[in-house]
This record gives structure tokens, C-alpha cells and sequence, in this order.
């Protein structure tokens, strides 16, 4: 199986459910999960059976459009105190990543903006609008792609981190998107996963969807990285991101900021790729980013089904890290490449 | 438990055998291992039963001790012959450790200076020296120990990586010296232990041991140091080493030289605790530092039980990496503190 023959999130053909690959099972077991209940939606985002920036932020938009479609309302006033409710539960869903909050309020605006319609189409037109978040995810990772594959040359080696796939998209992903266009284009060049602890989405989720779509991969663990700069196999990094602040500052899966220093000590180029997004101009730098802190088990109860530590020892497992924008090369948006001034940049592209 | 009542290698009471508790098991199981056939001693530091490079060195030679009990000889030469044959495969166990090769040949030279002996008394003096060995590695540590203790300070948050504690040598460890030293003397500090993939020796092993002794500890992925040294938590950093160049480059365990980066970057001091038997002064360079590559599976599967990187991917897992010493802020022998030109330092202190 070529893993983009797969829809990471999507409407069932029926349009009555969200339908994902459960993540949390892969890469051993492709299972299609059926999801109608924001109860249910929620939890598979809690529990990244569906993950990733802008996927989450799909799956909101699908899963608004769907808690729409069951709302019993006469009036607008009587739908939209409903539907706010809902939106508001599923952005209890996960802190971070703000194209939950950014898809969520896009479809809360779509149905004040057509709040003159009768119900039955203004939910349609709601289910319209969730689609038109995943094409347009589609085409802002094209857009990615084909920016990032000015930057890869034939034979280069590129290190990646987490996963920024097609699985943590709609399709393509977005670290992923420059391998995926430079793949088609011919070009031959190998890609380092680190493994990503404590869940393994670069082992599980990253080696498993390049590998399937037939590009050179190697896996590695996290503090491997070093080792690899050090023996010049490495060219370039592209990473994902989960929030960027207007200054350029990049929140992404823990140990993106240690790659980004071991670029900069070994003189590597160093990507993040964010659809615009994620990018969100109401901070001012990557500190007032909420940083997700998730369960000591994850770290501690992974290996072997036995505990892999010590009772009763602390344990330390933020989910995301925050990279100075000092220490990154460029942030490739789907409207180009911005360096220097990110947040002049971001403004030039429209981004406010 | 306290883990310091624990000897990690040892003469069985009878003489007759090697004892390890199975470092493979921990920390779900404390198993002692008895071993008396050179193969099964060369198993166990192959397959990690015994580790660290101290304790590697010790076991090595209580299996050369135990290897000369065994031979049956008429005169030296043909025990030599014998004692050489079984030094050399002993030798052959892992690369990387020097120690393995210091304490071989520490234990044939104790032959050779004593071949006058007549065989069972040359027997008993090789045993002797395979004990002094071990009680000199104690010492060795209880001296970095005191040497390191001047570097912390009250209230102070220290990382480490991998396993240089009590079970890596005959006791108290290397880069743990110093920690249990300062528990001792009273002090209250946090040790941050990085899990060390792919073997888990930092949370198997450095965050059981610590916690066993009754001091603050805290696990993280490798990943995670950079998000804890931005948070102005980390002071210091001690970790052990596998062989020195005479240039001060220090092989330790896969991701040391990332830490020193991140180190370097957040400005913090990044001290290597390393006994002189790990110094090899016949390497000009780390350059020169054979690096062991271990199996693709140890990274691959050990996840749940099952596969949790797709079948075919590439994988790199090299079990070492190497420190460049201008990274390095000192190197704690059992002599004292060594900074700035090493190899100066290490010939002052009568290592060559």
C-alpha cells in the first residue's frame, strides 16, 4: 500500500461521519475508524488516533459540520447556541495545536455569515465548508511542496522529526510535502525519522508512510541526530510545527528546539513548514504558547507491556517544545519562503 | 533497596564464578547470575547482562581469573598459550570500552610478571589481581565522587545520560559519583536522567538506581533535555565515558555529543567523569575510536511487543558517539579535574 492512496480525515461517503485510520495502530494494523459522535471525535483527538496540526484542525471542521447536522433548533439564536457548544467542546480536545481553534472558529463564522439560511442548507452549507477546509489543506501542502523542492538537491540527506506527514494532513503533509513533490520529480535523496519519543510517531507514523510511498528511509532515535550531522550525512532539516508566533518562534513536538541547535552547531539548514494556519499573530513570541504536558505513562510503561522505570519516580513528558525563530533558517508557508523578519514576512504574505 | 548494597560484579564466595545481577531484567527484576564458562561471561557483556565500561573492565577480568583456574598445563608457556587464547576471545566481547582491553591486559602482564610461580599459585595471584582490580575500581569511583561533589552546589538540577552509576561500575558509578557523594554530604539536587533509547539504560537503570538510593529523580526521552535546559533547570551535566583519546574526545553512549551541544548552546558546564583506564593515550583523536553498531532490532521492536517501524525501512543504531573535547568543559579523573589542554593534563596527573 502507497500510504497517500490513504485519506488521513475525511467525510464517510454517506457525509454522516468522520472517517480516520486509527494512528494509535499503526504502523502494524490500517483500521478505518467511523466517528459520529463528538464524544467520540473528541476522544480520537485526545487520543491521537487522528494527529497532527492541520489533520486536527480537519477533523474539527468535520466534526463541527456533523455536530450541525443532529442540532434540533426553530431559529438561528436556538442553532447557534448549540453549535457554540459544541465548538467549544471539541477545542477542549488538545491545547496546542491552534488550527483546532483557527477551524473551529472558520466554521462558527461560516454559520454566522449564513445565518439567513434556512437550516437544512445552512448545515449543508457547514458540511461544504468542512470539505473545503480539507481541499484546501490538500493544495497548501502541494503549495509546500513545491517550495520546499527548490531546496533538495539529487542525492542530499534530509532529517526530519515527529510526524508532518501526509498523516498529519489531509495529504502530503507538510515537512513531508518537499519529499513527496521531489519523489515525483525524480529525484533520488534519503530521508533520517527520528523515532520521536515517547509515542514513536516518526517510527510508526513517518518511516512507515515514506517507506510505503518508496522513498530511501532510515530510522533513528532521537539522540542518534548528532551522530549523523557529525558524518555530514545530513543536508537539511524540515520539521512541522504545531503553532508558530508572529516573531517566527515554532512550537513543535518536544525535541524539535534539540535538532535545531544541533543544526545550527553543525552549519545545517534548519525548515519548519507551516501552513499559514498555524501561524498565529496574536502572540508575540513562542512563550505565551501553551505547552501540552501529557501522561508520566507515556514515558514510563512502553516497553515490553512491562514498566520500563522505577515506581514512584518523577517524570518529566511535555508534548511540544517551543524553537527560537533565531535558531530557523526559513518557514515555508504555502505562499512562499520567509526568512529573516518572520513577522514582516508573514504580513507580506497576507497573514494577519 | 537501596541499589549501593548491590555489588554489580563480583568473585561468587567460592571463587568458582562470576556474579552479576542481570542488568537486562532490571528494574522489573533483581536476578543474580552465576557464571563459570567463558562463553557465558562473553555472552553476558555481549548482550549487556553486565555494562559500562568500568564494570565491563572488572568482569573481564574475573573471567580471566576464572579462565586460568580452568587450564590444565605442565609448565608457563603452555599455560600461557591457553591464558592468551581465552584473554583474546574475552576481548573480543564488545569494541568500544577500553577498559575491556586495559583490564586483559593489566591481567596478562600479571601472568607474565609471574611466571616463576608454580601454576596453582599463579592461578591464586591472578584471582588476586582480578579482586584488586575491582576494589582499585571503588576507589576510583569514591574519588570522582569527592572530586565532582566541589561542583554541586545546594538546590542544584544535574542531567545525565545513559548509565555511568553504581551498576556500570564495581560501585558508585562514574558520572553518579559525584551524586551519591552529595547525598551523602547532606546536599538536596534534582538528577534529570535522559531513558536512553534504544536500551533504555537511563530509565531502566541510572532513574533505579538513584531513586533507589533516596535521590530526587526525575525521566525524560532524550528528546526532552533541550525544553528542560531552556526552562534554566539543568546546572550542570555529568556523564561517563567508554574511551578517551589523548586529545580529550570522549566516546560515551549515542547521543552524548548532542547533550554537549545543547549544553554548550544553553551555556551550561558538560563535565566528562572518566577513570584513567578509560583514557587511551594511543589515540591521537576520537576520530580513531572504533564505534560499535548494534542490531537494527534493538530500535525497530521493542515497542508493545510488536514491530513498531515498518518492515524494510533502513535503520541506524550506532551504539556510541563521540564528544569532541572543545565541547567538553572538564574531564574528572580519579586524579582531579582536568580542563583546557588534555592531553597535557592527563600526563600531569602520570596517565600515558
Amino acid at each position: 500500500m502507497n500510504i497517500l492512496d490513504l485519506d488521513t480525515v475525511r467525510f464517510s461517503a454517506d457525509g454522516a461521519a468522520l472517517e480516520i485510520p486509527d494512528q494509535t495502530l499503526l504502523p502494524g494494523r490500517v483500521e478505518i475508524l467511523r466517528l459520529t459522535k463528538q464524544e467520540d471525535i473528541h476522544e480520537a483527538i485526545r487520543s491521537l488516533r487522528v494527529r497532527g496540526a492541520p489533520a486536527i484542525g480537519v477533523a474539527a471542521a468535520i466534526g463541527a459540520a456533523l455536530a450541525a447536522r443532529e442540532i434540533q433548533a426553530a431559529d438561528f439564536e436556538s442553532f447557534w447556541a448549540q453549535f457554540k457548544e459544541k465548538t467549544a467542546y471539541l477545542a477542549t480536545a488538545r491545547p496546542t495545536a491552534v488550527n483546532l481553534f483557527w477551524a473551529l472558529g472558520r466554521m462558527e463564522r461560516c454559520a454566522e455569515e449564513n445565518r439567513r439560511l434556512p437550516l437544512p442548507a445552512l448545515k449543508t452549507r457547514l458540511a461544504a465548508e468542512a470539505e473545503a477546509i480539507r481541499q484546501e489543506d490538500i493544495a497548501i501542502s502541494r503549495s509546500i511542496g513545491q517550495i520546499g523542492l527548490g531546496l533538495i538537491h539529487e542525492g542530499c540527506g534530509i532529517l526530519t522529526h515527529c510526524n508532518a506527514g501526509t498523516l498529519a494532513t489531509a495529504k502530503y503533509g507538510t515537512a513531508t510535502a518537499p519529499m513527496y513533490a521531489a519523489h515525483e520529480a525524480g529525484l533520488r535523496f534519503r530521508v533520517y525519522c527520528d523515532e520521536t519519543r515517547p509515542l514513536l510517531q516518526g517510527a510508526r507514523l513517518t518511516a512507515f508512510e515514506l517507506h510505503s510511498a518508496g522513498i530511501d528511509t532510515t530510522l533513528l532515535c532521537d539522540n542518534m541526530a548528532s551522530s549523523l550531522m557529525q558524518k555530514g550525512l545530513i543536508d537539511m532539516v524540515f520539521v512541522g510545527c504545531d503553532r508558530v508566533a508572529r516573531n517566527g518562534d515554532a512550537a513543535n513536538k518536544i525535541g524539535t528546539s534539540a535538532v535545531a541547535i544541533l543544526a545550527r552547531h553543525y552549519g545545517i539548514p534548519f525548515y519548519v513548514c507551516a501552513p499559514s494556519s498555524t501561524i498565529d499573530m496574536s502572540l508575540a513570541s513562542g512563550a505565551e504558547i501553551p505547552i501540552e504536558e501529557r501522561a508520566a505513562e507515556e514515558v514510563t510503561e512502553m516497553w515490553y507491556n512491562e514498566r520500563m522505570a522505577p515506581e514512584g519516580v518523577g517524570v518529566y513528558n511535555p508534548a511540544f517544545d517551543v524553537t527560537p525563530h533565531e535558531l530557523i533558517t526559513g518557514i515555508i508557508t504555502e505562499h512562499g519562503l520567509c526568512t529573516g523578519d518572520y513577522e514582516a514576512a508573514f504580513r507580506a504574505q497576507g497573514i494577519d
